[in-house]
């Protein structure tokens, strides 16, 4: 049986970014409270949120406290300590859950978990030393990437090898971290679908966004993708199978790459995506809200379109609108540093257009 | 020149409860932080809001230290204690201004200023006796309405007086308090109109709703409203007087009778209104957002309208919906007393259905 928390319940979400943010925002509107969990003083989420913990992942005491004012756990980001993971669980259930954390935490692991579920991912091969960098070079060719397995987001811990004479350069680059060699995908465009599963198996998914990338952060996302309806279909199914093979609560991110033989899966990630936030003013529930309902034990909502959307990121000191057109949504962070998302915007258009 | 609040500001807002929860949330978009002041412990608002002051109206002392933490002061409610405003006025700006809590915390002077104005207003008569209130029965006639002056909502302190003979226990219902008689008018429709003005004097207005209370308080509000575009221009212009006469900044709720003889003006809200939460799912920028942008300085929205909109208010221990096409929106109350507002419902079609 589910476990649908009622109003008044405690949504304990670990991170206090953005999405956090942004998902306290979301909680609040069912009447939820949230109560975050952060490491860094004066996290964004908690302008918003009804609970701050300021506590590192070590420290057990905290984290027990923390699930123990809570109802249900969640959290923004997938590179949570996984000691921090095995003492809340005995606590409090979290959604997603360990199984989906563990296939997007480590970048081997997931290629593995999507070619079992007979996906497409790009050519990759597993990287531990130079010698062996050196050998997947002559398997995967140039030009490829060199990823670290763990930890990366936003184009960090990676390096481009357009040459087999830059190894040496790419391994020290990632200073000697365990990588994955990927080769490039020669692909037409980047979507990414924002699928979500409930407690009770059904599965709702948002219509896919084309991504396009600046300096390896998303620059804009915009619905809807240039898709032919097959390839739209595709996208759905793929993004299903995934989340009902991982048991899965809450809401995905899943980058697929767009190539003349088919969709190839990039990455997953297990929790609301920047690619997503173009459903804070394109859906009556936006994947914020989707997030916290399937946490919660709610029925989702069924990811219907009002409009069409581009979202654009702003970053470091971009200047952002004040226009009367314009879905605002600012973080609430003081420094802008170069490269530190500040927030995004939604600009809308009626789907007739 | 227009003080322009930039993100990380904070908006100091009087009242706790769902409007100033709603605020909070809108403000929090735009990368403001809000600090609440309410003399009650939990407020709704206090878990979204930044910081919670509790402390009474009479407090000065806490009042100097709530204004001297904000940047601008803004309220959810029209009756702040006169005391409470002149402390605060002479600290920090306060939107909507003095003139018009005034003319709305009063309903002689609000009805005044309106015939002032050339704009219709119910009969009325001022009644401080029961003498007085005998002699407005002769010239007002019943079926009629005896009002308190000051301190009414959701249909409090009203008394329905349908023979001139129960002007005596009419009179003793009310306690002695200072009362407006009000005629009945017979109107074919209420609708209201949410309209703003920006510190620029500009003015924006979303599209009437139609009003239908039960017991007293809201039930729905659906927009758009039946009206002819005659009725439309009219409620938007007559709103639109009464905020630059009054040098309004911010969003103020205008309800109106609509009659064969025209439109009626029943009563003014300084503030956000319950009648405008639709604009949550039907606009890009709701009524919440459009006070906070006005407070603060910015830009108003257009107030454009994408989704036809039924909104209901969920009242006492109403059911509330879970399902997937309904805009949700909770107050985080614990209590559901008989007739308090819990939370409301926004239910969306096409605007071409």
């Amino acid at each position: 049986m589910v476990d649908l928390l009622p109003p008044g319940s405690i949504i304990g979400i670990l991170g206090g970014g953005q999405l956090g943010r942004m998902l306290s925002v979301a909680a609040s509107r069912l009447g939820l409270k949230t109560h975050i969990f952060e490491p860094n003083q004066n996290p964004p989420a908690g302008q918003v949120a009804d609970k701050v913990t300021t506590a590192p992942y070590d420290d057990l005491a905290a984290l027990g406290q923390f699930a123990a004012s809570v109802d249900v756990i969640t959290y923004e980001f997938e590179n949570i300590p996984t000691a921090a993971l095995d003492h809340l669980e005995n606590l409090r259930p979290i959604h997603p859950n360990r199984k989906a954390l563990a296939s997007s935490q480590d970048r081997i692991v997931e290629k593995n978990f999507l070619q079992n579920l007979g996906l497409n991912v790009a050519p990759f091969a597993q990287v531990d030393t130079l010698a062996g960098l050196q050998a997947a070079l002559q398997t995967i060719g140039t030009p490829c990437i060199l990823k670290t397995r763990r930890f990366g987001y936003d184009g960090k811990g990676q390096v481009r090898i357009d040459d087999i004479a830059e190894a040496s350069t790419a391994f020290n680059a990632l200073n000697g971290a365990p990588a994955v060699l990927e080769g490039f995908v020669n692909f037409e465009r980047e979507v990414s679908v924002i699928a979500a599963r409930s407690q009770n198996g059904e599965v709702a998914c948002y219509d896919p966004g084309e991504n396009v990338h600046r300096s390896g952060i998303l620059h804009t996302t915009t619905v809807p993708a240039q898709l032919n309806l097959a390839q739209q279909t595709d996208a759905v199914i793929l993004a299903g199978r995934i989340l009902n093979a991982l048991d899965y609560v809450g809401v995905m991110g899943v980058e697929l790459f767009v190539t003349k033989q088919g969709l190839i899966v990039n990455e997953i990630a297990p929790r609301v995506h920047n690619s997503g936030h173009w459903t804070q003013n394109g859906c009556l529930i936006d994947q914020f809200e989707q997030h916290i309902r399937a946490v919660a034990g709610w029925p989702l909502g069924d990811g219907q379109r009002h409009c069409n959307v581009v979202m654009t990121n702003l970053i470091g000191d971009d200047a952002y609108s004040r226009d009367a057109n314009i879905g605002l949504h600012l973080y609430g962070k003081d420094i802008a540093k170069p490269g530190r998302k500040m927030g995004h915007e939604n600009r809308i258009s009626p789907i007739s257009d």
